[in-house]
């Protein structure tokens, strides 16, 4: 099997070989994964880079989340599961930016034949985290707004989608014009600049309404600004910190309007989360990708032997959509 | 009636005075209270400073909390309110600082006549807070340990205290070796010096334990260091803000260990909560001072007349104790 690894932290494509590896004995409740898809996140890079909750020994498989079907079974696994597109979990227990995967039953969700596999790869972190983010925290009515920073971001995307689908109004951050006409374009409510008077119009975005949530994936002031925004006793959570600086709240608006804040990461809902709720919400999930409620902006697709180029456009600030590697049928396309 | 009178945001002995000032007429909802003892607060001077949550009109009464007895009552008032003492719930909408009060019944929790005013005095404010933050956002178990900053403040001892009677153990923060005796002696069961290695010397503390909360009144890094040895997904909840700066914590810790930072101001939960829970809640902290279980140290008592001496003192970072106005026998006393 061929499997990019990692073997130091540092740039993606200074540290990130593509080898030729022995396929692994399958442990009793392991399966062995013929991939279809697996996108490329940043938070994969900050993984890559060692600024990450998980840091591996080397050399180590890479790549968080993706999906394939089950080509080989161990002992203990159920049958039922042979030539079943299923999702891996982005657990960070097995890379997924390989041509075959070898992961244990616990770590996978079996998902519809009929989907198609890009947009389920990408639902393992983003969609997923937009779920938890909108459902966790406030219990959000139709007709509620929330505000988000980085909203052309995929999760951006998403959050507006699941909002939408939930009834809830978004008001959209974004630092360019054209991003703000993606945001329009995925049906965002309201989109605002982030210049110097934010506050102010965000004010006048929302027009007398109040927010019930934001969720940051910035940090430093925009965040803040939006926070006064806020109803009182409302939540702000914090899912990325793209600017390295801690979400500026004024200390007034978190004592005075008794707000909180919330650090979210994805890893500690896997690792806590019953067995059962997982199995729903990624099935949900995939439902929704199946109807085209839910989707991502997808960009461009590379075999896994064009990682360089992968990471490359990956890394680019003004992308139109996620970058992803396909295998199986479309490197054959790609070299056709 | 005399009473306190606030002209001007500034510095407290230079923007307060002594005033007296005809009796107004009662609401048909209002009483008339004989005032027996109103404490100065952080929160007074902040207030009177304009740096508060609340902004008076000019002139304007001033004193958060205190207790008197019901000398008058307006006409839909119940009669057996009459002679009884009362709590005066710190609500801002009349100032504690003068030896008349009039305030509508709604502001008012009956006491017990038996218990040292005094102490009763102060309850409105620390130990309703201390009640609440200990309450509101965890489920503490006997055994749980909780870690505190300025934890040599009346609002620390009364933490100390509440804690005890739950069973839950106190890791406490000061700035100096006397503070540190002082919160031993008033049960503390660790503490801890605020030098350059708050975070090991905390974990030394805590031989292997974690927090399962951490109270904040100061910001900035101390905060910060305890938060590090909170429990996965602990709370971290801030009362006040002495140092002026935002909580120091660290972005990974509230991501990649989803930590949560809530603001508390009690004002908030005195509008908003259920009229029977903020009776309840006193009443229980009015039985505890009682029974002797909860108290605050009690540096020095002052007549009204000698507000810029009880202001001057107040202001004192070393105090051994709180400040108080007390009227009445007292006053008399004094003058004697």
């Amino acid at each position: 099997m061929r499997q990019l690894q990692l073997i130091a932290h540092g740039e993606p494509s200074e540290v990130i070989e593509l080898n030729t590896v022995s396929e692994p004995a399958l442990g009793q409740e392991d399966v062995l994964i013929s991939m279809e898809a697996a996108p490329m996140n940043p938070s994969d890079f900050l993984f890559v880079r060692g600024m990450y909750g998980i840091r591996p020994a080397f050399p180590s498989s890479v790549g968080a989340e993706g999906v394939g079907r089950v080509a080989k079974i161990g002992s203990k696994v159920d049958v039922a599961l042979r030539g079943k597109r299923v999702l891996i979990l982005p657990t960070y227990e097995q890379g997924t930016w390989a041509d075959e995967v070898v992961a244990p039953v616990r770590n996978l969700v079996p998902m519809s034949d009929e989907t198609d596999p890009l947009q389920l790869s990408m639902i393992g972190i983003n969609p997923a985290t937009a779920y938890l983010l909108l459902n966790r925290y406030v219990s959000l009515m139709p007709g509620d707004w929330i505000g988000q920073t980085a909203a052309n971001a995929a999760m951006g995307q998403y959050i507006i989608a699941l909002a939408k689908l939930a009834g809830v109004k978004t008001l959209n951050v974004v630092r360019r014009e054209e991003a703000a006409e993606q945001v329009r374009r995925w049906g965002g409510d309201r989109v605002v600049l982030q210049g110097d008077n934010l506050h102010k119009d965000v004010e006048e975005a929302l027009d007398g309404k109040k927010l019930s949530l934001v969720l940051d994936a910035v940090g430093g002031p925009p965040v803040g600004e939006l926070a006064k925004s806020l109803k009182p006793g409302g939540s702000i959570v914090v899912y990325a910190l793209q600017s390295g600086q801690f979400p500026a709240i004024s200390p007034g608006d978190l004592i005075y309007r008794g707000l909180s804040l919330h650090g979210f990461w994805l890893i500690n809902w896997i690792r806590n989360a019953p067995r059962t709720e997982i199995e729903e919400i990624y099935q949900k999930l995939g439902d929704l990708v199946a109807d085209g409620s839910l989707s991502a902006a997808v960009e461009h697709v590379y075999p896994l032997a064009q990682f360089k180029e992968a990471f490359r456009q990956s890394l680019k600030s003004n992308r139109s959509g996620k970058i992803l590697f396909q295998f199986g049928a479309t490197d054959q396309t790609d070299r056709g």
